[in-house]
């Protein structure tokens, strides 16, 4: 192999494949990025088995070839070269010479033959969506999955495409997010579980434009293409929760608050129970205020909200956490809090955006 | 004790004097923050018993009074509360109140009697110096301390103080740094050895401005004020190496370079000899080139620098980290590199400014 590039251009490349490299150390060679060529492309690829990175760069293809180079180390090296043209020659011994002004690098590669091959999919399934609603939907529902091996399929988000609606759904037991958008063009309604890493690469490629992408779904895989960057995972296999029974349609408690004050309390809060690793945060809710407060052997902290409540009053409690992490993601200016009692689920929704449910178990105290 | 003050103030105090909390935690009060009153100020005061960072604000003082918070933790509370009048309370019990807006905190503190008493210090001794020289003094000199602790003199920077001069030099037996400024309003010569962290401290407080501040001198201390916070440390005693024999007063080899230029390939190599743990970069020094290299078994780096030589041609090699953190703190555009032979000491000034001086120690190669 023998190429022609520019510097910045690699570099970028090399920074966006990067994410597929695995960390789990069991074979060296998936923590290398292959480099291989096409026509006027080199093309890169990362790999950790189940999701797969590839991206492609113009360059003057001098001799055709490939070689996998050590991804964290080539990441450093193309980082501190800069925007100059770069030749990038491949010989026998697997040896990637790099070429620029003054300056002679070489570094010791991994025969491109013992590489994974990524087979050509044909997918049976697509449907597009804007830029802006993927990174919407992945970012309102990714964050409530598992991290807990022992149930692997909550590890996933569940993406449901109907006619003209993609609902994504993320559980872990504690908490619940869901998130719905519009799609155009779906060839078939379908039923896909997404592992969370693979949706949290794909939201890293998106901006937040209006421009559609397409979705394409194989039984096992789904595979998504944004200018130069092709990413596919695999899907993960097996039964998911039955969501829809958990969400309660009716609430004894609704709440109107602003988000930006809740955040703000529940930081605090989290800062004092963290102390003593419960994480407690208590609501008391009353006709015009609801009291946030948390206490811990450091001391305590009470904050009083305005909020406009309608229905009964309540006292509830609820691990800090994932109220912050609920309201983090969520850019509305006021949000609706519905209750029933102070065992049952907190359930976050805009105020007057609905699309997306944020359900929270409550923690119960004496 | 009971103030008023501004939130943003306290949490900036807060921040500048965390920098002297203990971190060893030999005794809970020294991860503690004192607050205390003064007729119309607050002063916040941290001491890890070597070195003191005290800190006033402009307060409403209601009610005198002292009481030590737990450092750590209030830095973060403090962080999360907004620009507002703060007031503050304490209580027999030790507890402090925090009141702003519809907020109420409350943190258990100690009690401010347990807490080292800063004993104030007559100075003997002092000079005057601008923010922008004594930053650059600190700077150029503090990088180059030993982290050894079999031999605690070399963790402190030497001061010499003459009639118009300071010099500052740290050395830890592989390399040396000197750096010297005017001074003015000199009291008396003196020599004096100040622990590195608390260098980097005063460093941290000072801007680039032509501004005197003076170093008030004790026997045992060093003091500096600078706007509302005063640092004070103590100084290391012992016999410090005679570091004036160590320096050559003349070359066989001399050479222009880039600085940039050489720290980039000086960056380049570290990479690559890192993955040996040796550090090793040799210089081949020949008539208008300098050849940087490092290798190991990932691979190889060779970079052609464009020089100025003056003598002898050579073959050197140096321990990597040595040259990065040294160029690190030059802002010259050229440097100058003076050796004798490949078994002693290079020499970098800067091509016209010859005030600092480091020197390194080289690597035997075979």
């Amino acid at each position: 192999m023998k190429i022609v590039c520019d510097g910045l251009d690699l570099a970028d490349a090399v920074m966006k494949v990067s994410k597929a490299i695995s960390n789990k150390n069991v074979n060296p060679i998936l923590e290398g990025i292959k480099l291989s060529t096409d026509e006027d492309y080199l093309y890169l690829t990362a790999t950790d088995l189940e999701l797969t990175i590839e991206n492609k760069i113009k360059s003057e293809i001098k001799i055709e070839g490939d070689v996998v180079i050590p991804g964290k180390f080539f990441g450093e090296y193309i980082k501190k070269l800069n925007n100059e043209q770069i030749e990038l020659t491949s010989d026998d011994s697997n040896n990637l010479s790099i070429r620029y002004a003054d300056s002679f690098g070489k570094i010791q590669c991994y025969n491109a033959s013992e590489y994974p091959t990524t087979k050509k999919l044909d997918f049976d399934n697509s449907f597009e969506i804007t830029q802006k609603d993927l990174k919407d939907l992945i970012q309102k529902s990714v964050y409530a999955v598992s991290t807990d091996d022992t149930r692997p399929i909550l590890k996933g988000v569940k993406i449901e495409v109907n006619n003209s609606l993609v609902t994504a759904i993320a559980l872990d037991g504690f908490r619940l997010a869901l998130n719905s958008k519009p799609v155009r063009n779906v060839s078939n309604s379908c039923n896909i579980i997404v592992p969370a890493k693979s949706l949290k690469e794909i939201s890293n490629l998106l901006n937040d434009s209006d421009d559609y992408v397409k979705l394409n779904i194989q039984r096992n895989y789904l595979m998504v293409e944004v200018e130069n960057t092709k990413i596919s995972t695999r899907l993960l296999d097996g039964e998911f929760i039955n969501y829809k029974q958990i969400i309660p349609s009716a609430f004894a408690t609704n709440v109107i608050i602003n988000k930006q004050q809740l955040e703000n309390s529940i930081d605090k809060a989290m800062l004092f129970s963290r102390v003593d690793k419960n994480n407690l945060v208590k609501f008391e809710i009353n006709d015009k205020i609801m009291i946030v407060s948390s206490h811990s052997e450091i001391g305590e902290n009470k904050d009083n909200i305005s909020i406009s409540l309608n229905g009964k009053e309540l006292t509830i409690a609820f691990n800090a956490r994932y109220f912050s992490e609920a309201l983090r993601v969520i850019d509305d200016e006021y949000i609706k809090l519905s209750f029933n009692s102070s065992i049952s689920p907190c359930v976050i929704t805009g105020n007057e955006n609905t699309n997306f449910v944020n359900l929270i178990l409550p923690v119960r105290i004496s």
